[in-house]
């Protein structure tokens, strides 16, 4: 299946991403925002995206697709709130206002917060901490854009508009989507912008397109409000875009008992549960098969940044890690974001995974449409994020790191996981029977995905595959290890799995007891089949 | 009507709450903490509420009424987690776990946390700073049971239970919740509680009943849900209970379009926008329809520490402040969820007006059932608030300031807006023209509330009631202040309101700007009605 055209038009004409060198990208994003003045942000400012855009008016650029066609009735009655349409008046010169219901900062009990961070990633304990201080009105005082009086205040539900430019620039600057009327907006988190897509795009009784394992949380989010889930087949290389095309080319309404599902739920980077990475090509493809049914991708990206290169053995020299930005930002896969010309990509970005989970701080990028009718559900529920969090993450990110000093960062944990991921496949290698274990070395995130032939064990016949589960894991309990079971990650849960699989994750134990942990899993599965 | 025999047994057998002195109840809970030992509350660590709460074991409190009649089908469906069944095998001594993808703090770039607290309520930038310093690994130093390392990781979605143990010993403080089985869980927010507990109880087509000027943000989140609400008539002590009553007594099912309902949304304490508060014997007569008629309550509390002493006019001495914890709490009316033997309730508490919105931290109190319910939920959607504010609170409530110091605080900031209250009454005596404007002192709360007798403006009879609130409107704003128009607070949209109101807030404005402010809408109402 050949990759629509519109995509080879935009790799072709979009010098700018393609040719320049990544530093330069960065720069420009300091030349606008030196051109663009000085940022005044006050109490729940609304934020002006279009300005923290660069090339968003290059002609070669078209709007975003229009969705109405896929909005839930909930989300099309949404709208602004009443109260907000009298915020307008507050810019009047003069003006004092008796109106919004917003405590004064003199009740804040909080007047400094120092965010202290290791001034060497590599040695996080050693060599001393830069101390980021946030004052209560340091705005006032002219010593920050952003401050304590602000960030502990009522805000927008898109977040801070201090922070909410830094996430723009960062997502033209890794992503630069091919489509006018992109935008973001700051979400809780990844859980609560699955929870908020299928309000607003799917009804009781819709089904939903994902890999035929995935990310557990997702189909218990989905399964209370009668969504259901669709097996799309998977190889190495993550969900199939054949498998995906021929699904809805058949798909038959009466059989299936529901009508042909048109949302993708796709983790396309490290995915959970089974560690693979959709190429380039990959990506292609599946996006050819949304245009041809008109699919909107819902795109989950926690561990997009945690690409590595390839695992080359348990004696082989690493190949070399990424040495500048340049060179970091060329290696990882380009995302769906990033090829999405129709604007039929709702993209989720997480801190969890290169930050901090607690922060409850992610984004989500689309089109205006589905950001704006995002922002007014969040306004009525989630809100924006903890105030707290944005502040740190604004300070360290924004005033402290700067888009370069993030990109350190990322290449930072980049490596750290890649030394993770080669530790478990190198005592993979040594400890487990490969006659009855096998695996592909994941390419990103933090999962490894074991395949266990369940076909060589003495009561295969006798025990059904997920008696035969259940023994290899609490034999992998008493030899002192946890993994989890394959089929606890099942998509479509009325369809039993045909393969038995465990998956272990490198990101959580002490470095120096993965080893011991895989042994102990390689001794477990042993007992069991009795070899 | 007489308020139920439950209620009278409770008063008069629980003797603990109504004669000991509240220093003593706070002393109890440092009691109970001592005797239970140290918390230990890990990673993710699920809360024991039993353990946080002191007298659930007495005899006379029976366990709450079953909702499984009102739930969802939403909700009813929720489960656990399936990968969070995995987690009790955690506990298995000398386990290495490969299980939860959760990261590695090592990779949480951010060592220590300082929080400046202002050490003199009344001049908080006069006396300095206490410093409560937060590290990454403060548990593993036995520096502390709350740290960044845990604060920062994924968590539960009642949130961390060293945080949650304050909560739940603060709410039976302030509550002591008179059946036996409540428990507490944390939230982001009231507006994201409400917007669960929709989900939680109603369905499309679904009534909500409540004051007949409401919180629009409620209005607008049942909306899009086809949840509409049905006015219930208030006094200038909120809600009436006869109204409720009658509605209920005499629903049409045909004639209104909808079953009966069964959920009432209250804010019962310097409510939204009228600023009126329900006497406990209000409180008492809600119940008891509440009772008769099997209601389920949403009890919205945001201003509930901020009950003042009455207005006292402009020429008179203030009564005097509560001095003590004691007569603090005794100043304060009783809560529904205090007389609610039936565990009807679900109390919504919020640090949005007593510490910082921007926090984003709140919790909701109800029985196990409902707060199961929502926890399920969480998990699956919100989450826990952010670890980031939940440091800072912990850090601040439970060890800074304690039971104690919270109270303190509170009586401090009850005084503050005391005497916002009292200069803004002052100013409306001054300045309003009353044959015009009247309204009742607010007794609770940042709201003033006013009528404008409409039928004396020149254009009465040509000019609609929303014709003549708009000119009022923006007469204000040629005058150089900004009220809210009374029709924007409209709980059922469909109904024309027939008085013309406008609520002002004292909480926002500079402390010496808000009598000319009010000075300001008097000049724009003589403008409007020519006199």
């Amino acid at each position: 299946m050949a990759p629509p055209a519109a995509i080879e038009v935009l790799a072709e004409s979009d010098t700018a991403t393609f040719t320049i060198p990544d530093r330069l990208r960065i720069q420009t994003v300091a030349k606008r925002r030196a051109a663009s003045g000085k940022l005044v942000a006050g109490i729940a400012a609304p934020a002006d995206l279009e300005a923290y855009k660069g090339r968003t008016n290059h002609l070669h650029k078209s709007a975003a697709k229009r969705w109405d066609h896929r909005l839930s009735a909930e989300c099309k009655a949404r709208q602004g709130s009443r109260l907000k349409n009298a915020a307008r008046y507050l810019k009047t010169p003069g003006l004092i206002s008796l109106g919004g219901g917003l405590p004064s900062s003199e009740y804040f009990p909080v007047n400094e917060i120092d965010f202290h961070i290791p001034k060497d990633f590599s040695a996080p304990n050693a060599n001393g901490n830069a101390v980021l201080k946030a004052g209560k009105h340091d705005m006032a005082e002219e010593k920050s854009l952003y401050d304590i009086a602000t960030a502990f205040q009522y805000g927008q539900g898109h977040g801070a508009a201090q922070f909410l430019r830094w996430l723009v620039e960062h997502t033209e600057i890794v992503h630069d989507p091919p489509y006018k009327d992109w935008g973001c907006t700051m979400t809780i988190g990844s859980t609560s912008s699955f929870d908020m897509a299928l309000r607003m795009f799917a009804k009781h009784g819709d089904f939903v397109l994902t890999e035929e394992f995935t990310f557990p949380a997702a189909v218990e989010t989905a399964a209370p409000m009668g969504v259901r889930m669709v097996n799309v087949g998977i190889d190495e290389n993550g969900m199939l875009a054949t498998s995906l095309d021929e699904i809805l080319t058949n798909w038959d309404e009466k059989a299936r008992g529901g009508p042909k599902p048109f949302l993708v739920y796709t983790v396309p980077t490290g995915q959970n549960p089974t560690g693979s990475t959709q190429t380039i090509e990959r990506r292609r493809e599946v996006y050819a098969v949304a245009q041809k049914h008109d699919l909107y991708i819902l795109e989950d990206e926690p561990y997009y940044f945690l690409q590595m290169q390839p695992y080359a053995g348990p004696d082989a020299v690493d190949p070399p890690a990424p040495a500048t930005h340049d060179e970091f930002l060329k290696s990882i896969v380009p995302s769906f974001l990033s090829i999405d010309v129709d604007g039929r990509v709702m993209r989720m970005d997480s801190f969890s995974k290169v930050i901090a989970p607690g922060s409850r701080v992610g984004w989500i990028t689309a089109s205006e449409q589905i950001v704006e009718r995002y922002r007014n559900h969040s306004d009525l529920s989630t809100q924006g994020p903890s105030g707290v969090s944005q502040l740190m993450l604004f300070k360290l990110l924004d005033e402290h790191w700067g888009h370069a000093g993030y990109l350190d960062w990322l290449m930072h944990i980049r490596k750290e996981y890649t030394e993770r991921r080669n530790v478990t496949m190198d005592a993979c290698e040594k400890y487990l029977p490969k006659d009855i274990v096998s695996w592909v070395p994941p390419m990103a995130g933090m999962f490894h995905w074991m395949h266990i032939d369940h076909s060589k064990h003495p009561a295969y016949g006798k025990k059904t595959l997920l008696e035969i589960e259940d023994e290899i894991f609490m034999a992998s309990i008493d030899q002192g290890t946890l993994l989890m079971k394959g089929s606890w990650f099942c998509a479509d849960q009325e369809v039993d799995p045909s393969k038995l699989f465990f998956r272990a994750t490198y990101a959580a134990a002490e470095f120096n007891q993965i080893e011991e942990a895989i042994k102990r899993f390689g001794d477990a599965v042993r007992k069991s089949f009795g070899v």
